[in-house]
């Protein structure tokens, strides 16, 4: 299947010159992948002025509403008809397109994507996963951040099979490498909710992945696992808390490298390294935040991407959609029903 | 009064020969402190060897029991009396000092601390706290971190009220800037303890301190609060996720300065900024966590701490003695009980 991408052309704090011209980096790069731009037409077309390529593979579902930054999910889902956002999603509900990608307000994408594609049967409820650094060569999926505030042990064996599914599409691994985020690795540590997902993980051998038990927050770089599981809490809690930290850093270094001449040259001199280093925090090169567990696939860019973080997040959802994450989550559904003795009863 | 510090001399990734130093320097800077040296006597008089100001104002309690760092709470708890753990706790509760200092098994060192001390009347459940770098000049307070797996809006509350004691101690702030820790700084984010916990915080104007609502976890290092309050999970997992991210960092920056001559020249000539930085992330600096709301001062330094981390964490347990942190903690328990309707029913 070519993958045939709605993008919310409204999103992102640049608007839409930087949704399109993502779009053109990603066509591009891809060049079977045809989209549908949804939002205000005339602004659209001006931004098409400068990617001819990406007009002849377009076509433009106009619509003037945007969902605003501050809007709560709960007056958003009224707007799926009438914004740009709820459009896109539509676009995948109705088959139009093979997946959305949005940038902006969190919460409402969240609430519109529920609503419109509902998760897959078997599945409780769905997860926010996004793609971290490590100090290894591959990204680590973590979720979830944030689309639950709560999990039970349930919830946590779901998104480590869901978890497991995105990182076998992005890495071919055959049993990625699963942790329960905790506060110590003791078979002790934790709520009971962590203590029971553990144990029924423990038992899943058939499950497509290998789960290593618990690791805390201070190792979510380390390579050690490719997919973290954690409740939406912790989740969030801890991706800001690495990203406040990763800043915090390198505002440091920016001001220890200013506060002499004699630094500002080593810092000239060293240049090619931190931009190295620069380019290894990009969040940009790590874009594209997925819900998993719906009926179809919404990719989520971060509000401050660049085009070329647009373009990730549009390769990760085309990638999503040609290697059928949806199927895959599905086909490992009764693998899970089997460590989970009262799975299904809220189904 | 004139603080009396228990050691627990056998602590630490480095032992008996890093406490004693540590304790040493502490008293170097303030000779008016003793202390009480818990643990094998004959290691301890080796390392007094180098160290006579110490001798002198030292006694030594000989016991040859320790806590493993392995060792679950439920079993330290038995050795209340036969380690140098239990008997460093001990004496805070005998009054023999008026605080204790110890590194290693955080697990343990709660479970005696509660048990030998108790908490304040009034207050539900104890946190452990701990100074955090930020951009600004004051380190922030942070709390829980770990000594609760979950926490209601009252504990929250009592959270609140105690790190702000803490906060005025260290740098007599009248009304310390107090934040919950949330995924989202809108009313309704969140879990519903901390919501009530708001409300209960926003209607306490006669507490002395300043509640500024919500804030996210890349927001610890801006400065922008002097208490932050969470659960100890994700209290827990703010504190690794930042010490993680930041040791990430350091090793991408060695990587990056080390891959080619110039970038290690460049390295070299600005080697003055780098120490900057490496004093502002070093832990020994803001050593000294403190488990707040016991009838009783503890103080944990970090199992890695050298000297000066040990020393940092000896002068944090004499100064919230001699400013009488537990008598500050109980007088705002009232202004509390006026917040909280149902507060006093656990009591």
């Amino acid at each position: 299947m070519k993958p045939r991408i709605a993008i919310d052309a409204m999103g992102g704090d640049e608007g839409v010159r930087v949704m399109i011209a993502g779009a053109a980096l990603a066509r591009h790069r891809h060049p079977d992948f045809s989209f549908i731009l949804v939002g205000d037409q005339a602004k659209i077309e001006r931004a098409l002025d400068d990617h001819p390529g990406l007009r002849a593979a377009s076509e433009i579902t106009h619509v003037e509403g945007v969902v605003k930054g501050d809007e709560k999910p709960t007056q958003a889902i009224r707007k799926a008809k009438t914004t740009s956002m709820g459009l896109a999603v539509e676009a995948v509900k109705s088959g139009a397109a093979s997946a959305a990608v949005s940038s902006g307000n969190t919460g409402a994408r969240m609430a519109m994507s529920k609503i419109a594609l509902r998760t897959i049967p078997g599945i409780d409820r769905p997860a926010l996963a996004a793609l971290l650094p490590t100090i290894e060569d591959n990204d680590l999926v973590m979720l979830d951040l944030g689309a639950n505030t709560q999990a039970d042990a349930r919830n946590l064996v779901e998104f480590a099979v869901m978890g497991a599914a995105y990182s076998r599409i992005l890495y071919g691994y055959e049993r990625p490498r699963v942790k329960l985020l905790n506060i110590g690795t003791e078979d002790l540590k934790g709520t009971e909710e962590l203590r029971d997902a553990s144990a029924a993980l423990h038992r899943a051998e058939h499950l497509p992945l290998e789960f290593l038990g618990f690791t805390e927050a201070d190792k979510i770089s380390r390579g050690e696992a490719d997919v973290i599981v954690s409740d939406g809490f912790s989740g969030n809690v801890a991706l800001k808390a690495v990203e406040g930290a990763a800043r915090f850093v390198t505002d440091l270094l920016r001001d220890a490298f200013s506060s002499s001449i004699r630094s500002k040259i080593g810092f000239l001199i060293s240049r090619p390294a931190t931009e190295l280093l620069k380019h290894h925090l990009d969040p940009n090169n790590h874009n594209g935040g997925v819900f998993l567990g719906l009926n179809g696939v919404v990719v989520k860019s971060h509000g401050s991407a660049d085009a070329k973080g647009v373009a990730n997040a549009v390769a990760v959802a085309a990638r999503l959609v040609e290697e059928a994450l949806i199927d895959r989550i599905s086909e490992n559904l009764s693998d899970i029903a089997a460590v989970l003795p009262h799975h299904g009863k809220a189904a």
